[in-house]
């Protein structure tokens, strides 16, 4: 049996089982890296036994090392993830970011089926993606940090600052859900779809995908997150995208993922078989 | 023996060898599809026969028929560039795209030997960018358009509108060698380094490798074309982008091309060895 967590910034969820049919999860609020590693750990001693972990993680994270990087949460910075797990239930682990994991598993049973060369996008907490080219999973240096791109920020329609830590007005800064409660007020689920507010978040988001599509020409760009799940998002992601292409290059389609909120999970489960290989 | 033609907006080079130690090169303006391609199929005559020849073009291509797509560049859209010269020759042609064989040759024998994720980016007539990721050029659904990224424009320190015929102020059309000439009034190689047009230069390219390494996260981007010959740029531009990441995430390296002039016809010879597989 193989277990999987996936780490948000906001909640982790966990699982144990082999697919979408048998999977049986949990989930709980993140709090300080003890105490949600602790309940994890609860919830697979409380399953029968797994012979390896996933852990899909929010970033930026340290691959070799299974560690957490400078990310502003308070008290994650350096934590020994992948180890403490470890060491917590003597089995393997197989460490990668959350965005990655989610790629894999709307690979394996979702969305991404067939593909070789797409993207998973989350928008949420953080904004960020796993990208697979040619069939693997885009690494480089460390990771992708999708959401740190620059892009045009019309100050006199939105004079909102952006509310990245390390670059402001960035992607993140200005579209994730933090971004959009800082700006309007509330969270992004109390805005009602009619609003300005979805017109300028799929403007931003256009750009984003415009930008990552002239880098990766993906043949499909899946998008998940908690504030992906207004409806109509995507479609207006969509047309502002069309728009902005003005014809000069194919576009990439850009659909929901097929597993709901489960992608991450599941494909934490992908990553826990990687560790006989 | 095999023959490489590196097709620019600007100009044609054209090579026959086996590398940079034997390489026998002509070059000549681009002019209308007919001439121009004639003029290097009187060249490969006038060598020993070649077996094969490598095309790295301009774009957009159509990668899989070796046409021209929806380019600007007048006569040249829906060329079919592959199979005119290989009509013309007899001889097998392996077409990809100008920056794609540039990041071969850079990779071969250039700034770019030994690494699994790098960039090859022209700053010139266009702008454009070649990616190995994972050991592989990156494809997709088509073929990276990087000069096309939007990046924030401030328009009260630069008015100019940009010049890109289908997108106006993205990267390509705000700092590609004919943007600067419109803003500035002459060829970007008669500003003198001390201008502030070229501070404006490295803040545009910083964004864009900015946004290109969020994406990727290379571990080397190789940057040449005529824009980038101006002595110091690669210095400013580094510096603008630590500024701009801000310690976030590791920097990728910037470097010039270690085959100079010469990476593109000497990729297409890379290219043209790949006439046997």
């Amino acid at each position: 049996m193989l277990g999987g967590i996936e780490a948000g910034g906001t909640k982790f969820i966990c699982g144990v089982g082999t697919g979408p049919d048998d999977l049986r999860t949990v989930q709980f609020p993140t709090t300080t890296p003890q105490a949600t590693v602790e309940q994890a750990v609860a919830f697979f001693r409380a399953q029968e036994p797994v012979d390896a972990v996933g852990i899909g993680s929010f970033g930026p994270v340290e691959l070799k090392t299974g560690h957490i990087a400078a990310t502003p949460k308070p008290g994650w910075r350096d934590f020994d993830f992948a180890g403490t797990v470890r060491r917590a239930l003597g089995v393997r682990v197989v460490f990668n970011t959350d965005v990655n994991a989610a790629a894999l598993g709307e690979e394996r049973w979702g969305a991404a089926q067939g593909l070789r060369d797409f993207m998973y996008v989350t928008v949420g907490t953080g904004i960020g993606a796993g990208a697979v080219a040619n069939g693997e999973l885009v690494y480089g240096l460390k990771h992708p940090e999708m959401g740190h791109v620059r892009i045009p920020h019309d100050l006199a329609r939105d004079p909102f600052p952006g509310c990245c830590p390390f670059h402001g007005d960035c992607l993140e800064g200005l579209a994730s859900g933090p971004a959009m409660q800082a700006r309007w007020g509330c969270p992004s689920s109390e805005l009602s779809p009619e609003l300005p507010a979805w017109d300028l978040e799929a403007h931003y988001l256009a750009l984003a995908v415009n930008n990552w599509a002239c880098v990766l020409s993906p043949q499909r760009i899946v998008m998940g997150g908690g504030v992906m799940r207004m409806p109509g998002l995507i479609e207006r992601i969509r047309t502002q995208w069309a728009s902005i292409l003005n014809g000069y290059m194919p576009a990439s389609e850009i659909v929901p993922p097929l597993l709901g909120g489960r992608s991450g999970v599941l494909g934490a489960l992908v990553l826990a078989e990687r560790a006989d290989s």
